[in-house]
């Protein structure tokens, strides 16, 4: 077991996200940099031809730098002289900058391949670049985003083990976890249980201890109100909905303490205070972490049976071939992943 | 004219906040710093004895450094050798950090008289400490907070002058003004409408102008909900009440963009491209704005016939008459509301 165990810990399954995007030139880029930032050995799941006109444009050697691979076990040995590629083919020419509904279905394949292949153990854990939602619904794609598709593959693949997809954004310094995510924000109020938030304060909980090595998690939770709702003048919910969230954490041994004011918990000194903040909705946790961390937040699906993280920034059509795109996020995703299959690996039997 | 209106430029109306909050030690501290900070001159609105005691407590010379004074016109002179105090007696012997119902209406006397102070032209702007609401309103304050009371005493005394406030918080490198504020986010959606979303940006404009000396503000204005309701599927009201506004603002030549996603819209590259964002609701801009500057923040109130600054912090009663508070916000509210009157004169006929 020891072989494959040591690959297992190392080789990550980055996904190609939509290739009109910047997501292969930042896959490229970071392969390319691997030396000097430390890049934890992945495969890139896309296709071959499009990477070696990438690598073309970018001055490497387009024969000899993308090497085709049946799956990511091999990308421990073939890392450090090429990038390896799974190939998952495009359908139609990509257009940097122009997303090509005829590519969806190779978009998610490259999803799934990734996912099935860290359940057969070729791929410790999954890194995802970013998709176009709309191109993929118009190809055919039915589910809310890349997190809660990914809870269903999850389910797939691991049927008999728990999966609820809980979103976290960690920087240096802060993770944030917002409870409701992608939807109006006149439905947040509705959604919010006291349910959903003990769930989530679980998970996360549990993800901090396993995947991030923190041996007694502190985690604050913000009022979904002005000043907390100021004792129910300013809204019912923080004293109704959140604080019991609050207690029940409190009673299965969880350190949350809340709820809040959201407006002073991310300030430097308190920051120091907590390893992460259960938010009520996007903007509340999403606007302090980017704007303190805008290039080196990582989104990271927690709940899942394995490790998945992502750059913490979309498509960006508009730059997508220029070269410009920053790959800082990127890095930081696959360094993330990395480090938490190795603290997993230490943690499970 | 000169010699009054001189005066004007200089002398300020702090109030006494809440006598059991940091108010009237954090006055007292501004003062003491006056000459290192450049604290412009004001007169504090409060019990005199409380503040002798205060003085002493702080080693200064109670006889001699507090000088009662009739208002705030005497304060430019007085206020190199003495903190200038209008007489506003306590009811009830203030007991630091526990507020006391009694001394409710002293509380609101001292806005009360640095507003009338400003209609009869003996003070050039009103700074006012932290007051605490549910003290107030058990002494039967009836308004929904300070600066919604500053409103109807503005009315009251300038009747034929408009007058609705808007709230701003001004940091080095960021404003931001939420559109609503002190009500719960379940309310939130059904608040905004088109049309004040427009009075709010006029108002901001105007401010940015003329207290703020930006020849051409440039305003960007957050979306509701998350990735600014990305086309509608993330809901309606981005497209159909926000963008809407903006369109109004600009037809009338203000320089209003957006709706943005309120994520991406505070990282420091993206603070310098605008003089202030319109939020949708409290958190969404106070979030940003605290993340970053704690305590260097000053709650401006726009849209009154006179300047109106405020630190940016409560009362504080937990650390109330120890000596930690930090002045730094006062100071920062001292200070801009000198800038704010000293452009606004040279706008003004």
């Amino acid at each position: 077991m020891s072989a494959p165990d040591k690959e297992l810990r190392v080789s990550l399954a980055l996904t190609m996200g939509d290739p009109a995007g910047v997501g292969p030139e930042l896959a490229l880029q970071a392969w390319r940099d691997r030396n000097g930032e430390n890049i934890p050995a992945f495969a890139l799941y896309a296709d071959v031809e499009l990477m070696r006109e990438l690598a073309g444009a970018l001055g490497l050697d387009a024969a000899k730098d993308i090497v085709p691979v049946a799956n990511a076990s091999a990308a421990a040995t073939v890392f450090a002289d090429a990038l390896p590629v799974v190939p998952i083919p495009l359908a139609a020419p990509r257009l940097a900058g122009t997303p090509d509904v005829a590519n969806g279905p190779a978009t998610i394949l490259s999803i799934n391949r990734a996912v099935a292949d860290i359940a057969a153990g070729h791929a410790a854990a999954i890194v995802t670049n970013p998709i176009a939602k709309a191109v993929l619904y118009d190809a055919g794609f039915a589910h809310p985003g890349h997190t809660e598709y990914l809870g269903t593959l999850a389910q797939e693949f691991w049927p008999a083990e728990p999966a609820e997809p809980v979103m976290m954004i960690a920087a240096p310094g802060l993770r944030v976890v917002p409870v409701t995510i992608h939807v109006p924000l006149k439905d947040v109020p509705a959604l919010l249980t006291t349910d959903l938030i003990v769930r989530c304060g679980r998970i996360v909980h549990s993800a901090l201890k396993r995947d991030f090595g923190i041996a007694r998690p502190r985690i604050v939770v913000a009022g979904l109100n002005p000043h907390a709702g100021e004792n129910g003048a300013l809204g019912s919910e923080d004293e109704e909905i959140v604080r019991p969230a609050i207690v029940q954490l409190r009673a299965e041994g969880i350190d949350a303490t809340g709820p809040f004011s959201a407006d002073t918990l991310f300030h430097q000194a308190v920051r120091k205070t907590y390893d992460a903040a259960l938010t009520m909705y996007h903007d509340q946790g999403l606007i302090p972490i980017k704007t303190l961390a805008f290039d080196e937040g990582v989104n990271v699906t927690l709940g899942l049976p394995f490790v998945r993280t992502s750059p913490d920034h979309g498509t960006a059509f508009v730059i997508a071939g220029k070269g410009i795109a920053s790959a800082t996020s990127l890095i930081a995703a696959l360094k993330l992943a990395a480090e938490m299959v190795a603290r997993r690996a230490t943690v499970l039997p």
